[in-house]
């Protein structure tokens, strides 16, 4: 069950670990990604509000599309047209596709699950639609991601053992049916560029420990996967069951390949997870909280809408080297808000993604040094405790 | 009736001539304008959808900001407060402010005007102002723009020869009070880095060429002007009137001085107006229009979110250079926008700006080597005629 074309163009190598934590090199066809790192989400095939420019500039190096945004607009034949997503969005770096199982949970309405796959109304235009393991693999191979996560069977996060036992085998199922058809693939559609695609399995089981348990070991049974995401958290539960849900998931999976928590998230959430194993994040957080005027500063949250900030010449965060913080004052970006202009929404979005960008990295430099816990603990007493007007 | 501050610091160079055409360097404290020039522009102090790196990245030397948009919101007295808006916006070239002359005509409300000024209903709130030509120079002072525009009385394009003569004498009788005032102010309230600023009257006069005449005379003879603005054009008349109003203007005033046609425009109105002695421009279109799909190209106008461009990979005008066009495809910009994408709206501004800026560079070049009627009438011809679906 080897997949030939991906042996070679993936690989993960650590550099250091200090606990459960690590830091590493996980190496794709479009280059390196250092680890712990945060994708950037550019659901439709744009960070939203930022330029791909941007995002170079602050140092992203993988980002995230969305297989199911992108099969309903432009979709994902028109994207394998125009040469597949890196040449369409103008992003030569590495790039993960979400498989769409979230989105069905989440967005599509009138949703009917059995064991073929999902059938679902489109949340545009209420076209019907669908998914099965194979079909999604098709959208993502179009698409032309470097890694592709499987099609999976997502379910609210409070949901009891057997509703998250029958998604999770459901979801190993399906895993089967995607790799036997990404493997299929490989053969009967090449990629133009023949660039290979690796696919990621997605540990599921709720807030279960022997669900979670039982389904990283049946998914690291099944092949020697490049990676693995983890996903059903951050969907509702408790802060403490995600917690435990991934010290479960860090024993159960072989410690050579990167975790992927997927939409995670808050700086930390971020924080606490890689302290378990946790290699990449994506959220859409820093973007949608951005464009609500919210702004993560080292000293706490903060809503840049506020009267306070009206005549405040300092940056949004004093510690922050940014493009909009090495320009702008809070007093004019409060002005750009409250008078709707588009320069603000970037601005706030540019930030956000930048503070959790640099979180990962300052989070990999403490991993290296082997300072992680001092410096962990320090991060979260300022950000957690201090007032942000304050400062 | 010296303005000594400003003696030294503003002055315009003839560099060539070409008919009635004029290529010329506008000096200001904040540096050099070359003209004939489009000045972007920036309504709230942000030329909307853009960052002001993208405005220096395409060449952009001075932009607009506006009197009536910034006393409403942040309030003159926070941009004085933050420094004046050169540091406000990060914005360090040449700043224009408008007066709110045509603000107060065109978007507030229950409007009365009498001698001493305009009485007005904000168009955000509601709530009620007064505008004098003291009024206004004071507001300009705190924005602190390098040139400002005297407060005028602007009236309907199509406007009876009684009601303009008596809009025009107004106008000249509220410069006189202008320059009085800005004279006054220049003593009482220094600006802290004591850059001056040049007070511009505005001609008027509708579509009354011996009006247009009258009040060039009047205001001419009134002070030796660092430059001119025309007002009252482009708001409902035909187009003939308005070139003639602007050979009668182009005759009546001096050659020394930079000509300002205010609120203009389209591309062809550029190049019909710098025919008949117009240095400088500024308009609104390229990015409300860019806002609403509408890309300018060599080849005439066309609608990104047609249906036609859905696969098409050339870029929006095969012979511009700018930051959207040397990077991204119709099909992808044509995505963003029905996908409502942010980067869409950034990417069309950013297009139809530098589109506008380059066009007044090209004209430029074209009179200095004496060819401005043929480029002209080349270029017209091909903007006018090619369907852009075509090419």
């Amino acid at each position: 069950m080897a997949m030939p074309q991906s042996a070679n163009a993936f690989k993960f190598d650590l550099v250091a670990n200090a606990g459960a934590a690590r830091a590493g090199v996980f190496v794709t066809p479009h280059g390196p990604v250092e680890t712990p790192a945060f994708m950037p989400v550019g659901t439709l095939a744009t960070v939203k509000a930022l330029d791909p420019d941007d995002l170079v500039q602050m140092g992203a190096s993988m980002i995230l599309a969305n297989a199911y945004h992108l099969h309903l607009r432009p979709g994902d034949d028109v994207v394998r047209e125009m040469g597949g997503l890196h040449r369409f969005m103008r992003w030569d770096r590495p790039i993960l596709t979400d498989s769409g199982g979230f989105q069905v949970f989440s967005l599509a309405q009138l949703r009917t699950i059995n064991e073929d796959g999902v059938e679902f109304q489109s949340h545009i235009d209420g076209s019907r639609r669908f998914f099965t393991p194979e079909v999604v693999m098709q959208i993502e191979r179009n698409l032309g991601a470097d890694v592709i996560m499987q099609f999976d069977h997502v379910i609210p996060g409070q949901s009891d053992e057997p509703t998250a036992r029958d998604a999770s085998e459901r979801s190993i199922r399906w895993l089967a049916r995607c790799l036997a058809e990404v493997q299929r693939l490989e053969i009967t559609q090449p990629l133009e560029d023949k660039t290979p695609q690796a696919l990621f399995p997605i540990v599921q089981g709720g807030i279960h420990s022997g669900l979670r348990r039982e389904a990283a070991r049946a998914i690291a049974d099944m092949h020697d996967w490049p990676g693995f995401g983890i996903g059903g958290l951050s969907v509702g539960e408790e802060k403490p069951a995600m917690y435990e849900m991934l010290e479960v998931v860090d024993d159960a999976l072989p410690k050579t390949h990167p975790r992927y928590l997927m939409g995670v998230g808050f700086p930390e959430d971020l924080i606490e997870a890689m302290r378990r194993g946790v290699d990449l994040f994506d959220c859409v957080a820093p973007t949608r909280m951005g464009r609500n005027g919210a702004v993560f500063t080292r000293d706490g949250r903060l809503n840049i809408k506020r009267a306070e900030f009206r005549t405040d010449p300092r940056p949004l965060d004093a510690d922050c080297d940014c493009a909009a913080c090495s320009r702008f004052s809070r007093a004019y970006i409060r002005h750009l808000f409250v008078s709707d202009e588009i320069l603000g929404l970037r601005l706030l979005s540019l930030h956000n993604v930048h503070f959790l960008l640099s979180l990962a990295r300052q989070a990999r430099q403490a991993i290296k040094t082997g300072d992680l816990e001092t410096w962990a603990r320090d991060w979260l007493s300022r950000y957690q405790t201090t007032s942000p007007l304050a400062v």
